[in-house]
């Protein structure tokens, strides 16, 4: 059973998770293995070996995208024990939720993997899953992401985000939220649309365009060919998209992943949904934005203490490099 | 030449520093090297391939410790370029400092590989390099670290340590010392002080105590095994520690990290002297820390977006099994 506690120094939350301790891992220390393949749960013709399904896209041949409760939960809907203070240790209620999106049913390791034609149904699989956790009055933050490969945190391989939802908002994302309100407050802006229009008009950080969204590299990237996928249009949550704009969207991570693939070699990564709280109204002063983090560098010390990171890669060298490619 | 960027959204400063992409490496993916040392700068033999000493320990022997600025520094302490402002980008200048404590002649990869006689005056080497750094009035914070193997984010194996000095506070660091006064003004007293006195108290998460020193797993631990040590007494710089409290602590250390070791199979680490920042006086309010984060799980999506860590050991858990460890 899960535990939320409160970092009496920092604010910050941690999930003391004992239960995920058990799960299996594709990749060993040793790298002894070129495959997991052959046992891997997340294949067709293995669905017995995950929970049972909460959501799936079908048809005649089978299915195409499957939902189901992480087997090792962080944290779970149900059965979950109360917090409390005790002096200055502090506990929360460890509702919330942890789900996996199985992309496909074949075991490749990337989205880029999958043909183009069904990008746009795994996005749309993720809206609707934010959207169904939104009903639950109990859950205020949910963030869908992607691990890929070893460095980015993936515990297996083959082709799947996920979805953790809480019952608080992080302090880092309070934090962001609370400097965009100030931005909205002193302009009547939004942060976010000032920025894009910054950077479409300087330029040298941008990507690619397309009619509904910017691909750009972070003036203050903290990785190595960092990209962020941005709509122009505002809107503060992900899962407010409609359907023409995820097809969009699709096909800009598509086709920025291929870009980021081919310069990096295959790197691990991973993409952040980062959009308003779940159980927030549509704001003014908050943007969503998709993120992808290249993991070739790691976390060392001097980061991890301070948040403070050392990337060895400008962002003008990264998006000049990805501008560049073919897709 | 590195740049400081200030991150738009979230306010962090991240440090763009392309001359160190060109950083040997001891650590290459396919990890096919077992060991480095025929070709480690930091041996005996090989002062060299290190810039000139900026301090050292030496007998008729040779040198025990080197003190020297890393080869390919994050930030330096000279020939800096200017920040400005342009629109929401804004940049500082990158002055600072980035230095390379080798902490023995011989190819050790641990502290714990040295003869215990000699962890004290490396102890005392990086107090009196803080020292030192302090009076440059340029720089506001820095962080002594160690780094120790690859998933620690070391590029080196040989046994050292690194200071980063820079001339803004990061904005985690920032929000904790402003926590830490919050508290002292509520209550008078300081906030890790009564921390220190409920977990003694406590006993759960205690791992060993000394005359001077606690050690503990902290109650929101991020990482598994992350074992904290502090300092009794109430102080806020580590740099300010007499002689007998750097033995007292050096040999807390050791102790430490054999235990971490044995339960964990020689696991990579981080260690991270946490005090405040290096142009503050002493503070009634801060309390310095000695943090040891093994680094057995990566840092994932969800950690990277949200700072919201999940742990899959309970600190108790943890503080058991080291306290009942042989050293």
């Amino acid at each position: 059973m899960s535990e939320l506690r409160r970092d009496p120094i920092t604010d910050s939350w941690v999930i003391i998770a004992p239960d995920r301790a058990a799960r299996p891992l594709d990749f060993p220390i040793a790298n002894a293995r070129p495959s997991a393949q052959a046992t891997c749960p997340f294949c067709a013709g293995r669905e017995h070996e995950t929970p049972p399904e909460i959501a799936s896209i079908r048809d005649a041949k089978g299915w195409r995208v499957r939902v189901v409760p992480n087997k090792f939960p962080a944290l779970r809907r149900e059965g979950t024990t109360g917090g409390g203070v005790e002096g200055l240790l502090e506990s929360a209620a460890a509702v919330g939720a942890h789900e996996v999106i199985i992309e496909g049913p074949e075991h490749v390791l990337s989205l880029t993997g999958l043909p183009k034609e069904r990008i746009p149904e795994i996005l749309a699989t993720w809206k609707s899953r934010l959207l169904d956790l939104k009903r639950d009055s109990r859950l205020a933050f949910g963030l869908l992401f992607k691990n890929v490969g070893e460095r980015a945190g993936a515990s297996l391989e083959h082709v799947h985000s996920q979805l953790i939802a809480a019952p608080v908002v992080p302090v880092r994302v309070r934090a962001e939220l609370e400097r965009c309100v100030h931005h909205h407050r002193e302009t009547g802006r939004c942060l976010l649309c000032d920025l894009i229009a910054q950077e479409r008009k300087d330029g040298a950080r941008m990507v690619a365009e397309t009619a509904r969204f910017i691909v750009l590299a972070p003036w203050a990237s903290k990785a190595p060919f960092e990209t962020h996928i941005l709509p122009k249009g505002h809107a503060s949550h992900f899962e407010a998209t409609d359907d023409a704009g995820i097809a969009e969207l699709a096909e800009a991570l598509r086709t920025t992943l291929i870009r980021i693939e081919r310069a990096l070699d295959g790197p691990a990564y991973n993409v952040l949904v980062c959009g308003a709280p779940l159980n927030a109204p549509a704001s003014d002063s908050y943007h969503w934005r998709l993120e992808i983090i290249p993991r070739v560098a790691g976390v060392a010390g001097f980061e991890w203490a301070t948040g403070f990171f050392i990337n060895t890669v400008a962002p003008e060298t990264a998006a000049a490099r990805l501008r560049d490619l073919p897709v």
